[in-house]
């Protein structure tokens, strides 16, 4: 955990430079539209320590799988989002000496993510070792209007000498990404051109043909004159540049604008990609970057109209919600249905794949309740379209029928490759099961069922019914041999929360194929003779609920996280010396694996999802046992762990945990943000504030509020979008205020009280 | 599996040519000599598959570790044996045309390796693409009596032309490990040189400094006349060869002779490795080809003498053991203290490493009973001088004391990375303690407790204390997350031979000590002393065995092999479809994991290992439960169950296990004999002839016989030495006939009655 960055409500701010921070910098700056993003790197040479990081979304590459000893089962590659073309990129060289910040003195050092707005800028002045000092401002943005252009503006004022202006602007594609297996370059050049102040070059990926066409424009104003300066082109393999000799005057400022279109052949055809690349770099030209930036400013003005969380009183929290806000929509947008939500965004490579189950068990709520239902829509038939490949793998895996989903994937197909996590962390095929619950559940909308719905649950079905062990001297059904939610437990029997959500599968999924024939028998029967579903299977389904069994201890009266769990010592952390902590960066992993700590919810991410099922008394037994032993070690723990003290009135707890969920990466606090930011556990920020401090939860087709605020904050707010109305919920140390800002009339539950509220009108509750 | 060798009694023989079989072959047919060893590739070019590899006993380089993700404790690097300079290399060009047996027809291809004499020897026909037919006869060896020495003689004989050979004789040292984690060179070039007819390569690993030098001789004879022709030498990069053009007149013979002084810096100096390798070589050229293969075939003739095992009756068992035997004594002579066992021996690549626990386990035994009982001591002395990296190690996992062995290493540091087996197959720690006793049973050598041995044991005993947990609840002793020996399990609670293993190791300790402080108080103080051996210690060892927890299922009153075990469903190997096995090729390793089904012997390797401690009904039903469900897919398991089962008076499976362990690479079991002969596995054959069919056991200082012949056998026979008596034991259908060819007379049980054999006598007893 490192602190070094300034509170503010709207932005991240640096203040001074220190290579130490610059990579956790690069990540935490990083900006993205959900079509394409960038870490934060420098415009201009670097020679410290920096990863460059351009990324465009759903372009990646299946990376030949490393492993020290193989296992049958594992995938022949590990997909990867790929580092693309360095469109960014600057030479500067100031009477014969290069500006590099690792090298110069830096003053007023100043990074800014405007969150408010969507852009990053830096200032600073540089003091090169001959002595000459440059003021810099260099501001730029990937346009959320325009997906395809991104925009940056970098001035340089020589503030004690007048000299000379070597600029090399480029494009450099023979990139490798950082986390390559084997040292591999995953592109191969296609062509490249220069034309005049343009200059553009594509590349493919040597396998799966995806083509990739920077195109960019370079600027040159003295003064606020635009130039007319020849350039001396340079074209090498994968590479393009504009060489410029400026004259550089002291006070005064030179420009450089640079813009570019990124364009791939997700989008449009491969052989008129370059084409299309000369036609958006024109739009963008021809808007200018000032216009860019204001339309980019305004468009940034109505996501956070939809799903802003204003916090008073405290700055550390406003920051840290405003920020997971602003990278989750920077990272996905929901217009694609072939994209979905990776956990490093664009801010990294670390993790590769694109999807885990953290989209369904964390991001689906945000998107459910601050978008248009389309996009949690497309979340789900994303999964849908993927049925197949999860039917492969389950058979790859030696399952007659049924489909096991991957636990990383990025086309459906398995990447990951620890067969602890791969072959065993099977629970993720029950929080796709309820994603599709959750999803009705918010929105109401039955017909997703009988559309898709009903087939991925009854395959995912079919799966536990083989999966599950039936054991003649006990009569129960068993799991053997998975790996919980809690990683720091692995090929263990009988994970209740695995056993649990198993079983849920299977009586939801008969819940519905009771609905559905009600409701629609034609639909039903069509269903099930697609599926060849034999009554014998649903009454397996039976038997498997009926007999399940669930470890737990009489003692404590609590549930089990496994068979074996209390045959470990029990230690609370807090009587751990902290130079243990964080265990995964200080402890063996078997030291890990037979200590009784928990790197996140296990028990309790149970209690969270099936929260309705349980009493606060059997939550609050099991939050005080596995609480206390909990290391919080991945980033999607403390959000589940803030839910649950809210609805226990663990206010301490909770602010605790929300404060270590929404400032994660601010604060570094797993020390390992300059691998990227943690995207998808933003979500579980979001949910926190929602769900744990706003008491939000959907109950027989209602909305339920049970509003708690911390003792330091004057108030909060959050908005949220329930079935077609558009709420903002307000509160304070006295009240709650939610006014209903469409002209959709809504029921709803405030701390057990029945409202109904118009449209258009307000509803006050005292706390 | 796949039987294509010839069954013979003192060769094996591989007639006609596959270039399927090519790569097996190439494993079973190697030659080795204890310091260096070869496979079996073919002097001339190959363009089929092949795996060259020539390697160098104790010259390693530490590859750097390759993993998918990285768990704390792993070691940086893992140590691989070096693939070394080739210098058998000759090309043959005939008339312009390569001979290249993947390219010509090759008719009567004989293949022999005659483990009598210690040589192989290849004859064929080549008929070429232009039709000239040449017959080549093709010998070498690398001798055991100048153990620096190795020597090839390839004649060839044009059938049906006379025309032109271009031969090129060379040393190529620019070789790589097929290993290799990420595809690097491990050698750096330190010099070449050509002088007349000699030339010499000598390489430096990047890494740790081995240098290693080949320097050799080409002769060309004609017609048994020697030649004096003058080469064209080349010189490149790590690379030497001479190139010599010379007639060849139908039914003359050419002879070419390959004389290699292969020597490394582990034996003599860096700076005169050149000049040592020149005289090497000046004293096998001075011997020349014939007088060394009698030497070679007479040093064979003495170990033979010593080590034999004679079965008369059953060619395919004859020579299955003759040829592990033969492999072993290539492997490992015993007389450098700082060598060890490789699991494949000179054969291949797969595991690296030299020293796995097999070496303690499985070929003590075979030291300890047919050479001098210095190279048993030498192989604990091994473990002795790396007692100070196994303490290391435990720290490294976080243990405050004791000492944790390696799974696999090469100069004591662990080089596996497998969380499952590094971190928890610990079982291995017990194996180390266990050799010591076997050895001081075996041998009466008790000094070797005093000098070495229980520095050993009381830093094993304080790893065990510290690894067990205790539970409360039940006041005992458990081991959480551990893999036994069988490794279809993993990470599993109790495993009832670790538990065992691990206790019984704290009862030897406290023995010893029991015995030092009664027969030397002054060295005992010493110990106590130097170690800082406290009483609490002790205490808490007797504490750790009297409630130490064993599973046990007390229906079948059988031992459990963990916990959970009998949550699994038990199902006879027998009812499983021929097509799933072997289920490591078969089936995803979480569906072997979550299976019954058992790699090698578990519970059963304790009661082989303390088989005193177990009355015969309690290892019945431990066997009939355990053997059915055991898949025998480690070359460790078959050895463990046929000694058993001669126990047990289970003829037709003792002798089922017996004919897999000895022919399990002459008939390519497990299907991996391509990547190099189980050469450890080995030794277990020859256990189960001698403990096994021969009852063998000492027994409170007394040798214990208690024969057992397979039905189809006329007789076996095997040599062993015992406290200074050599014996040899003879059995036939009727009766047991024991040999003493010393002059120490022995007391010995057969059959539970009380012999004493004088010196130069005979015993015989009736079956």
């Amino acid at each position: 955990m490192k602190k070094y960055l300034k509170e503010h409500e709207w932005s991240i701010i640096e203040e001074g430079f220190d290579p130490e921070n610059h990579e956790v910098s690069e990540s935490v700056f990083s900006i993205g539209n959900g079509h394409m993003g960038q870490r934060a790197n420098f415009e201009e040479t670097y020679s410290g320590d920096s990863l460059q990081g351009s990324y465009m979304a759903g372009v990646y590459y299946p990376d030949k799988t490393r492993v020290g000893w193989w296992k049958n089962g594992y995938p022949e590659y590990f997909a990867k989002v790929l580092n693309s073309t360095n469109w960014i990129g600057l030479n500067i060289i100031i009477d014969g000496e290069e500006l590099d910040l690792y090298q110069a003195k830096v003053h007023e050092f100043v990074r800014e993510l405007n969150m408010k707005e969507g852009y990053l800028q830096r200032t600073f002045v540089a003091e090169l070792q001959n002595g000459k000092q440059v003021k810099v401002q260099a501001t730029r943005f990937v346009s959320i209007v325009d997906k395809e252009i991104g925009a940056l503006k970098y001035d340089i004022t020589p503030i004690n000498f007048s000299g000379t202006l070597n600029l090399t602007s480029y494009l450099d594609g023979d990139i490798k990404n950082k986390d390559a297996n084997y040292d591999e370059k995953f592109w191969d050049p296609v062509n490249t051109w220069i034309n005049d102040n343009q200059m553009s070059v594509t590349l493919k990926t040597k396998k799966l043909d995806f083509h990739f066409c920077s195109t960019v424009e370079t600027q040159i104003f003295i003064n606020g004159e635009k130039q007319k300066i020849s350039a001396k082109p340079e074209e090498k393999l994968k590479f393009t540049s504009l060489n410029y000799d400026l004259p550089l005057t002291k006070d005064v400022t030179t420009t450089i604008y640079k813009y570019a279109a990124n364009v791939t052949n997700r989008d449009h055809d491969t052989d008129r990609l370059e084409t299309v690349g000369k036609t958006v770099l024109s739009q963008a030209v021809a808007k200018g970057f000032d216009v860019l930036k204001q339309e980019q400013a305004d468009a940034w003005a109505l996501k956070w109209r939809d799903s802003d969380i204003i916090i008073e009183g405290d700055v550390a929290a406003q920051q840290g919600i405003r920020f997971n806000i602003f990278q989750l929509n920077q990272t996905y947008t929901g217009e694609d249905e072939r994209l979905n939500i990776g956990p490093k965004g664009f801010t990294g490579e670390k993790y590769g794949g694109s999807t885990y189950w953290d989209t369904e068990a964390y991001c689906l709520p945000f998107y459910l309740a601050t978008a248009d239902q389309e996009i949690a829509r497309n979340l789900l038939i994303y999964r849908y379209n993927h049925l197949e490949k999860a039917k492969e793998n389950a058979r790859k895996l030696g399952f007659s029928k049924g489909a096991l989903y991957p636990m990383v994937t990025m086309n459906g197909e398995e990447c990951h490759n620890e067969w602890e996590i791969t072959f065993e962390e099977i629970h993720r095929n029950g929080a796709i099961a309820y994603a599709i619950y959750n999803y009705v559940n918010y929105t109401g909308d039955q017909s997703y069922l009988g559309e898709y719905g009903i087939e991925v649950l009854i395959e995912i079905s079919r799966f536990w019914e083989e999966r599950v062990n039936y054991v003649p001297a006990k009569d129960v059904y068993m799991m053997l041999g998975v790996t919980g939610p809690n990683e720091y437990e692995n090929n263990v029997d009988n994970n209740w929360y695995t056993n649990r959500i198993a079983s849920w599968t299977l009586e939801y999924t008969i819940e519905v194929l009771d609905h559905l024939k009600a409701t629609d028998l034609e639909l039903y029967q069509t269903w099930i003779d697609k599926l060849e579903l034999k009554p014998e299977e649903v009454n397996q389904w039976k038997d498997i609920i009926n007999k399940m069994y669930y470890p737990i201890d009489e003692e404590r009266n609590i549930f089990l996280q496994q068979d074996n769990f209390l045959n470990k010592e029990i230690i609370p952390v807090a009587e751990l010396d902290k130079k243990h902590l964080p265990l995964n960066q200080n402890w063996s992993w078997d030291r890990i694996l037979r200590s009784c700590f928990i790197k996140q919810a296990d028990v309790l991410q149970g209690l969270y999802f099936l929260n309705h099922e349980f009493d606060l008394d059997t939550i609050r037994r099991n939050f005080d046992f596995y609480e206390p032993i909990t290391v919080h070690e991945s980033s999607l723990s403390p959000c589940v762990h803030s839910i649950l003290a809210c609805q226990l009135g663990y206010k301490d707890k909770a602010y605790e945990m929300y404060l270590r969920t929404a400032r994660l990466d601010l604060d570094n606090y797993n020390n390992d943000t300059e691998d990227g930011c943690h995207t998808t556990s933003m979500a579980g920020t979001w949910m926190s504030v929602v769900q744990g401090f706003g008491g939000m939860k959907i109950r027989d087709n209602q909305l339920c509020l049970n509003p708690f605020i911390p003792g330091n904050w004057n108030s909060f707010s959050f908005k949220i979008v329930f079935r077609g109305a558009r709420l903002m919920v307000q509160v304070d140390q006295e009240k709650v205020t939610i006014t209903n800002e469409s002209n959709t009339p809504v029921d709803l539950h405030v701390y057990d009280e029945q409202h109904k509220l118009n449209g258009n009108s307000t509803l006050q509750v005292a706390i």
